[in-house]
């Protein structure tokens, strides 16, 4: 056990605070990894706000972890001390189910994967996150960080990288394509320069076009205001995919119209109440609906990478661990461009 | 111009009568068919009823047609005298927009297709459906209905046959795979008895299990009653494919559940109202919710050529066209086991 500084969350809505947890021995097939910087994603704040169900206090959140390697079991092969590397939203999973053989951890049949906090580990332990000085991992839940990518930078692609990189994928994001992202925050600015740098004609809607130098610089070729009526005149039936990255409520039926046939609208938003859905914005011309949540370990792996060969890090703005609290208030009010990310030799 | 006679709807929700309608004079690339046989579609009284919207009067219904050629424009190489044919639930389409030139002319862009009946030709002249003695068409839009296939067996191929070959294809329905067909009337049956030959394991979801002994005997290796809760505990993550064949209201999420992940459920029913979606049922899963909506003329052809490959045609009653008032009746009762066709002889 290894006693480490961290912020935690003490109770439901509570302000984060300094604290410190308890890390567990290394184990045969650990890694103990010093965190260098954790990026705040808004799902931190839905849970540390329990806006997702019951949660488990305290709670460190983080969940997008960049850092270098300080200690490895006796059993681990793949990584050595020194290397970068980084932790997303699992540590661990049933490793036994179709989905954990296939690579797809995420979505773990046989009890779920095991979340980097507000979960208990297989030893009944809650699990706690990014927003910390260390952490160890089973390294088959550890993921190289390649050298081009400046760990700070990296951080992000943890969460909100693998977000957007593995629906632009299964869906065919290439030359040729015309994807569009909705949404230009942590997520959808990720989705701007990955779509780019997979060959497609990008677009941005968003509510405004505040951000839109921003996004044309990203790599987007088009930006469109979403409050404007006439965009969705004049975007009728072009694209080959759009990605939501939304969490408000969204008339689905409308962005369905802008698709061409066949063509899918990815959801990696998350809103919390149903939404209402006609079905003939699906019958005439066969499209598609489908939803995503993050990636697998490999895919992982082959993001980090594809974003190392393309010079790709998040857009970032660097926050000492005592500005946490302030950054959440701007998470939810959109005042971010486009990740905060806590250097956490502050904490 | 020929005088024949057909069944018309002459006002919206009236009874069908006996009347006489013309057919255009055979054109250069057009077949005139000796129409055999026509099925009822349940869209049929739909359009009758103007239950989707204004519709044209008075209506010939009828998108199911098979038929004898008994004449050919002088352009026309493909179909001679004395061929079997059909005809489905377009005769016109733009033929230049991207989706004419891929074959998904049920998705042109160019206008449209042009509807069998309830719809305008390209010359504004109202488009007469099945329920009559003959029919002329483009050649283009005609297919060819094996000697396999008796020909009232074959009508409802033209509608509900593609309606379900077109997504089980799309969505990858072969050995391996389970695949589960929801409703159990004139679509579901023809889902039942493709999915199967396609090597498929098939499961039906019907209301009850009143047609059990049928859906086993088309076909389905399973058959369970969604009026039991249980079926839903017992069927979670069962599924790689679930075509939905209903348009009464449905609990989607309920259905999505049943998906493995990655799964897909494709809607082929039209409920009138609009659905409430939670979209972490699709989240959770990486799953999709797509539409379909009949099939392209080529793969119409690749679907009769199928189903008399595999010995398949529609389970039919016959009856005569003084009958097709009470058939309508009867079909808004789900009681037809599983298709009306109409001997067009009784005209």
């Amino acid at each position: 056990m290894t006693t480490v500084a961290a912020y935690a969350v003490p109770a439901a809505k509570a302000p984060l605070e300094r604290t410190t947890i308890e890390r567990r021995a290394v184990g045969e097939h650990d890694v103990l990894i010093d965190i260098k910087f954790a990026g705040i994603c808004h799902s931190d704040i839905h849970q540390a706000q329990e806006g997702w169900g019951e949660a488990i206090f305290p709670m460190v959140p983080g969940h997008e972890i960049a850092g270098v390697v300080s200690e490895v079991g006796p059993g681990v092969t793949r990584y050595r001390v020194g290397d970068r590397v980084g932790v997303g939203c699992m540590v661990d999973s049933c490793r036994e189910c179709e989905n954990c053989e296939a690579g797809r951890e995420q979505y773990c049949t046989g009890g779920g994967m095991v979340g980097t906090y507000n979960a208990l580990d297989r030893n009944g332990e809650p699990t706690y996150g990014g927003y910390a000085e260390k952490i160890v991992v089973d390294a088959g839940y550890v993921v190289r960080i390649p050298d081009g990518i400046p760990l700070d930078a990296a951080a992000p692609l943890l969460c909100a990288g693998i977000t957007l990189y593995s629906p632009l994928r299964r869906w065919g994001t290439g030359p040729g394509k015309k994807v569009a992202i909705l949404g230009m925050g942590g997520l959808g600015h990720m989705g701007v320069k990955i779509a780019h740098a997979l060959g497609a004609e990008v677009t941005v809607l968003s509510q405004s076009l505040r951000k839109k130098d921003d996004g044309l610089k990203l790599g987007a070729d088009h930006y469109y205001a979403t409050s404007d009526p006439k965009t969705f005149e004049e975007l009728r039936g072009t694209f080959d995919l759009i990605v939501s990255t939304v969490s408000a409520p969204l008339d689905f039926n409308a962005y369905l119209s802008l698709l061409k046939t066949e063509g899918a609208l990815a959801n990696v938003g998350a809103p919390e109440a149903p939404v209402s859905l006609n079905l003939f914005s699906l019958l005439g011309g066969g499209k598609i609906l489908a939803g995503s949540m993050i990636g697998g370990i490999a895919e992982t792996q082959e993001m980090l990478d594809f974003c190392a060969a393309h010079g790709i890090g998040a857009e970032i703005e660097l926050i000492a661990a005592s500005e946490i609290n302030e950054a959440y208030d701007r998470v939810q009010n959109s005042d971010v461009r486009y990740r905060f990310v806590i250097d956490t030799a502050t904490i």
